[in-house]
């Protein structure tokens, strides 16, 4: 199979290629503009003659068609990784989300490839708070530009699929986390906790609680839900609606942050570390507090998550403190 | 209440403009580039003082942002009005749709407007056949690319009204008939007939079946939700998720297409008009053959149409009929 990887350099994106480089039959090429991907993520496969790396940018209609030519199956990685920044800079989400997603599907579509993936995520579902939302829950009121980009860029892809006989995989993911995040609450704390050892600043109250996912399973959950649906699911016929195959995926279950702070701590090696509140049930306008997810639809497809939130958080805790 | 509007010289817009001025106290701005929109459907209005005209594109966040500044309310119906036209240039609804209503709130949003009314459509709910949605209706499955930028557009107004304090009233239309109409079924037969009265080519097998709502309907709808929330609903505080208002609006009943056909060759005087389908149960490529709405919140605030589906559609078809 040729694959082709938007974001391919960052963090999900690279894991992605590590793990289909794994199966000698497998071609990659990876496509990234380097915002927030890094080389380092890459390295080792450079000298493989199996996989290919396209220094550029998405935006770049022309140079993604010609890009994306010849291959089987898309992972569409890419997308602005920093949800608070989409306060300030209001049409990053809109260009780096909606737009970008556009342009992989056109160019897709122009160029004959059939099949992708698309990392969606929670946001999607806006502030349900402790509903147990499954891929058919309604309304969807994302209330960040990161969310509201994300159920736009699925609006999109299911159009193309019932349009152009297309067929898409899309992945409503819990928190990913693990080494090569660039962003994030492991990060994030990692980070503080290096400049300042006395003190700890927390958005919010600290009682916001979500699920975490470890990048391993997230990487093979889809290749799980990508196989199992493939030879079932037959391409769009004109009087059928939507080749679109939706999953939650997660851990199952959630951890606060406070929780997660304290952990940070205990990898970092310190103590009477003290915690700074910004205050509110929110760490930023567009932060939702609280996320459950119904992983119904993939764990009676046969996948499970290998680690919890907490084993998920420690696991990265660990590599992004190695990696400080 | 100083209002402005966008895609003011359209059907839809030119209609809340005349609708609006009839109050000695208003005053109304219209933004329209006259891709679609017509000065005939605001010329009564050029020479009155409370009313402006700006001809200019939306698409310019510069030029809007000058234009949106001072208003206290913003009606944004500006879209792509050719639904079809979306299977070719599959950038146009995402550009009309998407760019274009970012740009509206973010003018808004910069300039300190902080209300606004959008007209969303049923199309949001794709085809979920002879189910009544509802606004709480999930999932979202667009399967065309102008309901997957209505879909996308109620996103990014939800998100800002979350961020920001501001507040949108989205309104889910059924398809809106009446005079004026450049597109839609009744324009469409009508000009068929006067080109050819002995053959009408009708899109799918005729057996589409969707609700109409007449457009003064529609503009009494969108300035009766306005006015029973206006003071019920506050701004937004960081603490609380959205202040959107959904409604569904529509007529509550259900016409043919084929039935459409033969009002319209009744309308033009017509007899013996052969009809030649061109089969499949979708007119297109991402036409939703079966629209049922679920009408019972706007139906509860009081509000009810005064035309049926039949009454609408007879109406729209005599105007238009006068028109042609």
């Amino acid at each position: 199979m040729k694959y082709f990887i938007t974001g391919g350099a960052g963090f999900l994106g690279s894991s992605m290629a590590d793990r289909l480089l794994q199966d000698k039959k497998n071609l990659v090429t990876v496509i990234d503009n380097f915002s927030s991907g890094k080389m380092a993520h890459i390295k080792a496969h450079l000298n493989d003659k199996r996989f290919k790396l396209i220094e550029g940018d998405i935006l770049n209609l022309k140079l993604l068609k010609k890009a994306i030519r010849r291959h089987d199956f898309v992972f569409h990685f890419s997308a602005n990784p920093d949800i608070a920044k989409g306060l300030i800079h209001t049409d990053l989400d809109l260009k780096l989300g909606i737009s970008a997603t556009y342009n992989v599907i056109e160019a897709m579509r122009t160029e004959g490839v059939k099949d992708m993936a698309y990392s969606s995520g929670s946001g999607i579902y806006g502030d349900a708070g402790l509903i147990k939302t499954n891929e058919d829950f309604g309304p969807l009121l994302p209330i960040s530009m990161y969310g509201a980009s994300k159920l736009g860029a699925e609006s999109i892809i299911g159009a193309f699929c019932h349009m152009f006989d297309m067929r898409a995989w899309i992945f409503r993911f819990a928190n990913i986390v693990g080494a090569r995040q660039t962003h994030g609450i492991c990060f994030d704390f990692i980070k503080k906790l290096k400049n300042n050892p006395d003190k700890l600043k927390i958005a919010g109250d600290g009682k916001q609680s979500k699920s975490y996912i470890y990048v391993s399973d997230a990487i093979q959950a889809m290749l799980f839900a990508i196989e199992k649906y493939k030879n079932k699911a037959t391409y769009l016929k004109k009087e059928t609606s939507g080749n679109v195959f939706i999953f939650n995926v997660g851990s199952g279950d959630h951890i606060s942050v406070n929780k997660i702070a304290r952990l940070a701590v205990q990898e970092a090696g310190l103590k009477d570390v003290k915690f700074a509140y910004s205050g509110g049930k929110r760490g930023w306008r567009g932060d939702v507090p609280v996320v459950r997810l119904d992983l119904t639809k993939i764990l009676r497809l046969g996948w499970k998550a290998k680690y919890n939130s907490l084993e998920a958080i420690k696991l990265s805790l660990r590599e992004l403190q190695k990696e400080a």
